[in-house]
């Protein structure tokens, strides 16, 4: 798996730099993906970001505007304000498996001890209505886990997630939020989450002060599971977040782990299911640690240069031969039609996967990726967490 | 898989040759290996019976006397007696996929209706000490595998089994006896047993009126695994026969399926152990038919000549080529002392497979074979179920 940020120039140190990537990553439709692919074929976001209205044009867009430097700079100092810290994707601070995704957040914000990111770490998720069983076994993983050296990241969720960042934080936690590092949800969990600013950390992709929608908890569970080694479901029904989270991971080539429950107890349905699926069945801490020992002993020896474990679905290559500048001049180099409208009709409002859609159309990745660039600026198409692509509504 | 009995003269019809096979079974250190080893060598159980004594001369054994003409008489009429049917190993209703066995038992004792060995079944075995959630799942496995036409086999224990009987009995189901086909064990299952008999089928390798000891339950329990297509275990402590019953069952090329339960709960720590070694989770009867659907279809497509899968380790081959006759001169067709020597320096009191005997040896199973069957009548060795070999005591 390749890390496109090697390829990417530096991160800036410099501010006003770093409110430009805000700016470029907050404009309309740039997901992250397409993000990382403007900067680095323009080589900084102010680039990118003159840039974008000819980009737009040539794509039948008219009137693009990319987000204007006062909103950027207002989230920039409001995080500051905060105390939080703003982490770009390429800097040493930024956890390096989550900078293995393609769909990598190009910013995080930090807020609390972003020492715990350079630890390896195991993400324990599950059902918000948890069993008082399904409560003690994630404080006995969570402290277990702890203990043998491993942060344990969730989402501050009702049941599972709180009962894990509880066990945890003693021996270091991180809640992956799903709108921004400030905003606490559910409420009982404030004081919870004052203790993991002050002894975790509470991490966030999105501006301070936003409030998440439901399509933020998927984006912030492949967050969660990025972040990761592995993930353990502890409780969760047949049809759950939870099960997203876990065959998200599963696709980041993370490992997936489950802990089994009997048949006639929904609330271990889509465990059992992970389990069938393929998952470890895990009894203990140290079920986990024997699971995840592969994966931390190639972190160990190989450094962070190749991911912990092979994705089971080839990544998409996404950045184009060093040398073009496809973006500098937008309708010379403007993809073929057909291909356009072959995308668009393989496309439809249920997501599939960008590999998959490669397949399909028997076309390269490299052929691919600007045409895709082109429909999502244009809003023709929306990517979502863990390499999917839908038609916009 | 080669069926040893494939090569074996049919089984007799007539009465006193019945009385024959009795009677080379119930000799003095004639196992069941032993006992189809010396049919195809002579040709005959009355030929073996009248060789046995000089075979045993020539091993050093001096007063070695087969088993009386009374005793194996005594058994035959007390079967009949009770309504029990004599099966022979090749004959037509002795069932099948247990004849695929190297350590099938020679002869069944059988009460009730056999025809149910004619048809696929499946074994559902659990602990004593139940839970009434296992109760129930056992219940919910049994009715809907009985509904879908397999014959549910299991041990008459208290528990799982009884369960599993109880909730099978309108569909067919068959409890194989660790004693004789007419002892009954718990006492209070003396009710259900007469059900049973009336509706379902008993059976036992032993004779009429045997009183089971430790020994005999692990080897009912290959019989148990023997007959089917895949054991589940239900519900199982982490050290139980049940346990033993599935891995053996694995060594049979049976599928070996586990019902999960929550890690909190001792009474599925055996189960999940199961699980992580690779059986398939059991959620319901739909579950059990899909495991078990390869296994089906091939007895649907090949009938019955193969094995159901192929087993874990290759069995031994342990008929030697045709037109030897070994038996009939034994002393000059000794085998080599110092092979001998070899095979009781590589045994000890635990149990080895005869197959990793045969590995370790570097000599072929054919040479061993003449040494095994030897040192086994002569004493010095046990053969234990699931081809395992171990020093006498």
């Amino acid at each position: 798996m390749t890390a496109p940020a090697a390829r990417l120039p530096s991160p800036p140190v410099a501010e006003d730099e770093r409110i430009d990537w805000l700016r470029l990553l907050r404009s309309r439709r740039v997901g992250v993906v397409t993000f990382m692919r403007l900067l680095g074929e323009h080589g900084s976001a102010r680039a990118a970001l003159n840039a974008l209205p000819a980009v737009a044009r040539a794509a039948g867009v008219q009137d693009y505007a990319p987000c204007p430097e006062g909103v950027a700079l207002k989230e920039y100092r409001a995080g500051l304000a905060k105390g939080a810290r703003l982490l770009l994707r390429g800097e040493p601070d930024y956890p390096q498996l989550l900078a293995l995704l393609s769909d990598a957040p190009p910013v995080l914000w930090a807020l609390g001890d972003t020492t715990l990111l350079s630890r390896p770490m195991v993400a324990l998720v599950g059902a918000r209505s948890a069993s008082s069983l399904g409560l003690r076994m994630t404080r006995a993983l969570a402290d277990g886990l702890g203990q043998a050296g491993l942060v344990v990241v969730s989402g501050l969720a009702r049941g599972i997630d709180t009962a894990a960042h509880k066990a945890a934080l003693p021996n270091g936690t991180v809640a992956v939020m799903a709108g921004g590092v400030d905003h606490i949800y559910p409420p009982e969990n404030e004081a919870l989450a004052q203790e993991i600013a002050a002894k975790g950390l509470r991490l966030s992709e999105h501006p301070i002060g936003l409030e998440p929608q439901a399509r933020h908890f998927p984006a912030r569970n492949r967050i969660v599971s990025g972040l990761c080694h592995g993930v353990v479901v502890v409780e969760a029904a047949e049809r759950s977040g939870s099960l997203i989270t876990a065959r998200n991971a599963a696709d980041q080539g993370r490992e997936v782990l489950a802990v089994p429950g009997h048949p006639m107890d929904p609330r271990a349905a889509g465990c059992n299911l992970l389990l069938r699926e393929g998952a470890t069945l895990v009894r203990s801490p140290e079920d986990v640690l024997e699971a995840l020992a592969p994966s931390l002993a190639r972190m160990a020896l190989d450094g962070l240069a190749e991911g912990p474990v092979p994705p089971r679905a080839a990544p998409v290559q996404r950045s184009r031969p060093s040398g073009t500048t496809r973006f500098a001049d937008p309708v010379a180099d403007l993809p073929p039609a057909d291909l356009r409208a072959r995308i668009l009709e393989r496309l439809g409002p249920s997501p599939l996967a960008e590999d998959q859609l490669i397949r399909d159309l028997g076309e390269g990745a490299a052929a691919l990726a600007p045409a895709l660039t082109d429909l999502e600026l244009e809003g023709r198409i929306i990517r979502q967490p863990g390499g999917l692509l839908a038609l916009a509504a």
